[in-house]
């Protein structure tokens, strides 16, 4: 059994992370820690939890999550990510960061992006980008995994076999994603308000979110060169699920056949991307409750223009499925343990 | 007084119409129909409607509302509008179509989109696209009025300065729109119900949407050539809206002033139009329940891609407003007599 | 023209007053205040309010305000409302407060359900409860105004000409209240975050409701005895209207017609009240964005018990409306000036 | 393992038994019916179903279903449902109607609440009532169980612990309802149509709806004489979840302490049941998903009123998780097999 620590559970990335590890195999919650200053048990999280007298969440202590686990999933703010990630991986212990605080291996970047100065630079060169579709054989020995944002993941997915696969041209590219609720977190917000979302609609932060910088970065690791793209993020009306449509153009020759292929040959032995084929598209609803990618296309022949979409379940694929998809590829276990839904 | 009548006022546009028509000034109610074998009192649909026994929805019968009308709505399914457009455009009535039958001047291009035999060809050089912001001279005396699509109305708002002021490149356009559900209608589908919608979000028709052709007209005219655009609607979990996403390629020497400019001109006048700058985004629930098309832009200068988001209530400046502002235009009255909500 | 003030523009309330006055043909929006250390248009609130350079949301300055009005509604919390009330009051303004300071006759009372000491006890007495249904006369020579609560609205027009008639069993009442989220206000809470709320249902404050004094209030005034309630009030996971179902037992010889005829007799003239007969329900959408409040009853033969259903929008009958109603009764205008939508 | 067929896979219903028996790990999937004229996969209405030649959803065959299972479920409309259990019965399979037609004892009150002759009289009295909490014993040798209707088990498990042990009086029990729109299926239907649903919440069926009998059925059997009770059932702005409040005189002598034992002492041992004593009630929130069903309580001195509130998931406690309870019961398997969610 892997001992498990959650640093942060009290959080919706947290609390998927318990339902998870608490039906996994081969992993076991051996600490939940949260801000709230007295322990309280995990049921008041999670009502079908155990009555199990162990599964408490309490205060963070460093060194007694330090003996009680041999992976530790944070569920932190940024910076204070950092800093408790570097205690940790000091420890010798396997870190799974859900923060943005190890995704940007630029520290300089994260600073522009972040407005804050990085709290763990010297570990930095040490992490590894946790999405297995492009970085399985670095996570299975990775003692420092950064956990994918929400929005790169689904971007990320869509683009990655048609940039490796030189297919469109990368100065192409636009970005319209879609998400739910939840990807705001839980912390207080007028925006956040169940009245200000019911029934309401629009774009935040366009070509100025911080999970950009990500996408660029993987994107460019996979062409080759810098890429720029255009991101424009919304809010949806619900609460899990990013859709994200990707607007491209096609290089010379690239023709549908070529397109299905790299998604093919990619993807074919992926446990948790679907890919569906020319003119089948995703709703949320297909991929909302499970770790699941599932990826569609359209190639416009009067235009050359190809759309790719993409959905994910933002708290699974897009943040606590994944970390566990990464625990399991860092550990040795079947990649789906814990996250199969049938 | 305009004597108006109401053809088909049981479906989600019939019931806007009848609430603006309601409390509109210099317009009165006289004639509502629908496919219910009996008559009712308007106050089944409009529980706030006057205990007057003048308002009744009845069949319909063509010479009692050709008898009773000035000017009639047609919110008919499409062929039986052409068909009903035709009779009371000969009788000399003012014909305002809220159906697709008279918005693509080519009837050629009609049955390949719609894929059925125009009903009403000999007529469809008499119709007026009605779109004010475009179109305000020729609606001023137009007798029968094609009154424009929800996403084509929030598509070309947004476009229309750009491409008349040679802004843009024609051939970069990609229209990412997201509608309410009250724009897929009334009729009973599996795709409508509660729990199809709730929690989901998807794309559908993606470059197949009828509404396609009748977008690459409307633009084709301002540009001066054919234009080609990629087209991808979505199903939002919520009413009413659509906001549409623009992402295009600026032609050299197009900055944000210019383009700034060019929506300050063309709509500075606009009683319906509120261009808000850049930087500034609409969300829907600013234009919910009012006639306006709210629009902001953004320019990227990494690489000169232009983002434009417009906003507007699917049911009133997508359909039932705009056909009121129409009338206006047509009647001589103040264009938002019956259309403001303060 | 009655010059209006509204302090506390900013919430829920506020917003809707403002709606309302702006198209009051009699009243004039002439001081509008909030918390905000700046003024700003009142457009960032009302995006449809026109762009007037007087109307205009300030920092609230008791002196500016009195000069500028003729009356003052008040969306305060509560002892912020009584403190600020009773300077208005004692400056010779009509004071209609929308907050619970004035609703409860008895400071006692109101101190062992609000736990804080009431701030203007020596004009409790001089406050006139604002419930149109009941205290007509008794508004049209207030000058302060307690406006209802949006639970107490909807519960006391269902059971007022019950308990008057002598109908029931005072004993025997039961409130079982489904409130949307507006009626929780702006202040932000967990409980109305929107993944809180959002596929969730749930009963608050069972017997323990702020509101439960006030119905009891109101309906031992009805009865001409004390009257103790079970009142279950619940979330609904939408953002307008009150459901309230009551559950009665009947006296002996009180059947449908009896229990029909009081209705009829008590509102009958009412503008606001719309009683739909035996067997006929209301629904929250008929009553969305109207001041109505719907009234049905079914009486069980088998047991002879009762059942009323009423229905409101908690902002408009229940809170900025009747505010509005009870203003043009004070001032001697039409009473659904303002608060018409047809 | 058992072999166990669906027949009507393709409902709410349906589909929740193809994921519990999914996971179950002593049962097996090995017939799967529905109206389609041609044979699907079942990724079609689970995507995350595996990809087994095995599961396909055929046209219904009796003696193909009939040679392939152990045990049946029947997801079908009422009548339709009698004649089919009738011919699996007589077959010698486990049945599993999870329609209404086995479950009232009376076949004139059925055919007087459901308006059709029974088909299938001569085993009605085979049929045993499927609630585990009150029928466990005689479950586990049925061969005939009648799934309990999604509000009778809401309001049974809230009420049965009290009229056994004399704690409530029972002429006095007032059930007021609240449910997900899953509960009226998936049948097209104006009234669940998303713009008709959503933002709304009403009242229907007061008092005749057909779960009325079968719930004085029950607890008529509970109480040993008849009872007669007020039932309002309203639906919800959501998808799952029924929330039932109950209200209720109590019998002199019966205090808090009595009832929460009765509850502690009834369902202590129960497996789906969670009691949460005086004060503490549940929202939908923390069932759905579950087979439980949660229990709060709250005892009014003033007037001896007695309020329980129960929460349940209709499509699993009230339907597909309960008949999964039932087939574990009567095939001896851990009663919580394939319904445990950690």
């Amino acid at each position: 059994m892997l001992r498990c620590g959650i640093v942060g559970a009290t959080g919706y990335t947290g609390i998927e992370l318990i339902k998870i590890l608490g039906r996994h195999t081969y992993a076991q919650l051996s600490a939940l820690t949260s801000r709230q200053p007295k322990p309280f048990p995990v049921r008041q999280l999670v009502p079908e939890a155990p009555e199990d007298p162990d599964v408490v969440v309490r205060p963070f202590n460093f060194s007694e999550v330090r003996d009680a686990v041999d992976a530790v999933f944070l569920c932190l703010p940024h910076t204070e990510a950092a800093r408790t990630a570097a205690k940790f991986y000091r420890a010798g212990k396997i870190v799974i960061d859900l923060s943005a605080d190890f995704r940007l291996k630029s520290a300089r970047l994260y600073e522009a992006w972040y407005g804050v100065r990085h709290a763990a630079k010297n570990i930095l060169g040490r992490a590894v980008y946790g999405l297995p579709e492009m970085n399985r054989e670095a996570i299975r020995s990775a003692d420092l995994i950064a956990n994918p944002g929400c929005y790169p993941t689904g971007a990320v997915i869509g683009l990655y076999p048609l940039l490796k696969r030189r297919l469109i041209d990368p100065d192409s590219i636009v970005i319209d994603a879609k998400s739910g609720v939840t990807g705001a977190g839980k912390r207080l917000s007028p925006h956040t308000q169940f009245c200000a979302v019911d029934e309401n609609f629009y774009a935040y932060k366009v070509n100025r979110h911080q999970h950009m910088p990500e996408i660029e970065q993987a994107l460019g690791k996979a062409a080759g060169r810098r890429i720029a793209v255009t991101f424009v993020p919304h809010l949806l009306p619900m609460k899990r699920g990013i859709m994200t449509a990707l607007y491209l153009k096609v290089r010379k020759g690239a023709g549908a056949p070529q397109i299905a292929r790299a998604f093919g040959e990619c993807y074919g032995e992926e446990p948790f991307v679907r890919f569906r084929g020319e003119g089948q598209f995703p709703a949320l609803a297909d991929v909302q409750g499970t770790n699941f990618c599932d990826v569609g296309f359209s190639l416009e022949k009067r235009n050359g223009r190809l759309i790719v979409i993409t959905a994910i379940d933002n708290l699974l694929k897009g943040a606590s499925g994944q970390a566990v998809q990464n625990m399991n590829i860092r550990a040795g276990f079947p990649e789906h343990e814990g996250l199969k839904v049938w």
